[in-house]
């Protein structure tokens, strides 16, 4: 850790206590349009599974569906582990709210990462240093004021679009915590959410939006990622399609160094 | 359909009565290294959950964790309505086998596919006539005999490399029923499941193999599918990763006409 104060993520983050029943309660700090910022809840439910007696393993995979807007306050977060094997472990969390109704349901799968033939196929992005690159200006979500972002390529104009531009939905863009903070698993899951709506730039304006389901999966261990000892990633993002109220998104993550930390992708309802 | 007698898909993905609990039972037409073929069990899922009488809408995004090896025989789909808001439904389905230990672990969005804004974005990826290109030979995995799949590029080769070849994981090809049947969600589910493990592609042998999660969007309403009146999709796949005994995958399924139908993702154990 770069700061010995809480950081402000560590809080919006907190949950305790609990076997299968865990609380927590929404941040101001981490609020987005009509609720949390998704990526803080998404990293909130990994922190109870990995703060959990009986997680064994890293995060390998994770999957966070919105079922309904998460009001401002406490919430329950029930866990279950369904099953464990020899090397893996498969989580079921619901979040829930006001006498039981569920606002969001995950599934989590945990896996001993044992050594292996190993290649990376995708290709570093590349980009210009992180100090050389502008802050984005901040945009009324608070959530957005707890990151730095620094766009390389595709930059989102919100606010006046060209006539008759080319429809883009490409963006490539460092991400920090503000305040920095070392990344770990709980901030990478977290900044998989942080991409910004792909129908925001696609559209060059924004619209009603809100992340349906979110996947990510996580390609380092624990070990591998606290060694890389970085405050940033350089995060990719494109969209394949707009159609009927939904969209989807797919990025990547990686270290500066070349590394590709996680993969994420998700489906996201739009209105326009 | 373009059969009237009962197709072998239909059979292997067959499931009976039940409000929450469902019952099936694994198919040897469709089997791989040690259970049933990961799409077939997925589709099974979706299956009971588009012939529940509770549900609504469309089908938008399945999840499905594969927690234990599904053993010959019945089993029992556990099927909950998590949520359901005007126009979404979030559904957790969990199959279990032999006195309740749990095999596979779902969730589900179903929705109202509303009018919008639409823009396809990725680029189909184009490829000569299904008609045109040579079907793979079988496997010794009988799930491989129920399909017809077509190479355009990227067929495997799993017996034999040539000296220091470059790593490819990439693959497009045609996907179809042996025996023809109409694509429906159900068999593009499946399909998004049958792409080949990219190991097999990237290291060019066969290795022991075995998805663990696997998350696919639809991207057309039911009856959007249904007007493409299709056999066969055009399906191409690749990885961004190999690490520490996993893998990922992601892929896009399209319509002979272009049409972006789903796209899938997901990440997988080996051992090389």
């Amino acid at each position: 850790m770069l700061t010995k104060a809480s950081h402000l993520f560590d809080d919006a983050t907190r949950v305790t206590a609990g076997d299968s029943c865990w609380q927590g309660k929404t941040s101001p700090d981490y609020w987005a349009f009509v609720g949390p910022f998704g990526g803080c809840t998404a990293a909130t439910i990994l922190r109870a599974l990995l703060e959990h007696p009986q997680r064994a393993g890293d995060p390998l995979s994770l999957t966070v569906n919105f079922c309904a807007p998460i009001a401002e306050g406490g919430f329950d977060l029930d866990v279950r582990l369904v099953k464990a094997n020899r090397s893996s472990q498969h989580w079921c969390v619901e979040m829930t709210q006001g006498g039981g109704e569920v606002a969001t349901l995950a599934t989590a799968v945990f896996a001993e990462r044992r050594p292996s033939w190993s290649h990376q196929q995708a290709k570093f992005p590349g980009a210009a240093p992180f100090e050389q690159a502008r802050s984005f200006p901040n945009t009324p979500m608070t959530w957005t004021h707890q990151y730095d972002f620094r766009f390389v390529e595709g930059e989102p104009s919100f606010y006046g679009s060209p006539a008759n531009p080319p429809i883009v939905a490409y963006s490539k863009q460092w991400i920090g915590d503000r305040v920095p903070r070392t990344i770990d698993m709980l901030s990478l899951t977290s900044m998989s959410d942080a991409f910004f709506g792909r129908v925001f730039l696609a559209r060059r304006e924004l619209v009603p939006f809100g992340t349906v389901s979110i996947t990510t999966y996580f390609h380092a261990a624990a070990e591998e990622l606290a060694a890389e000892d970085i405050t940033h990633v350089l995060a990719a993002a494109d969209a394949r399609i707009f159609h009927r109220s939904y969209g989807d998104q797919h990025g990547e993550l990686w270290s500066p160094s070349g590394r590709l930390l996680a993969t994420t992708t998700q489906i996201a309802y739009f209105k326009a």
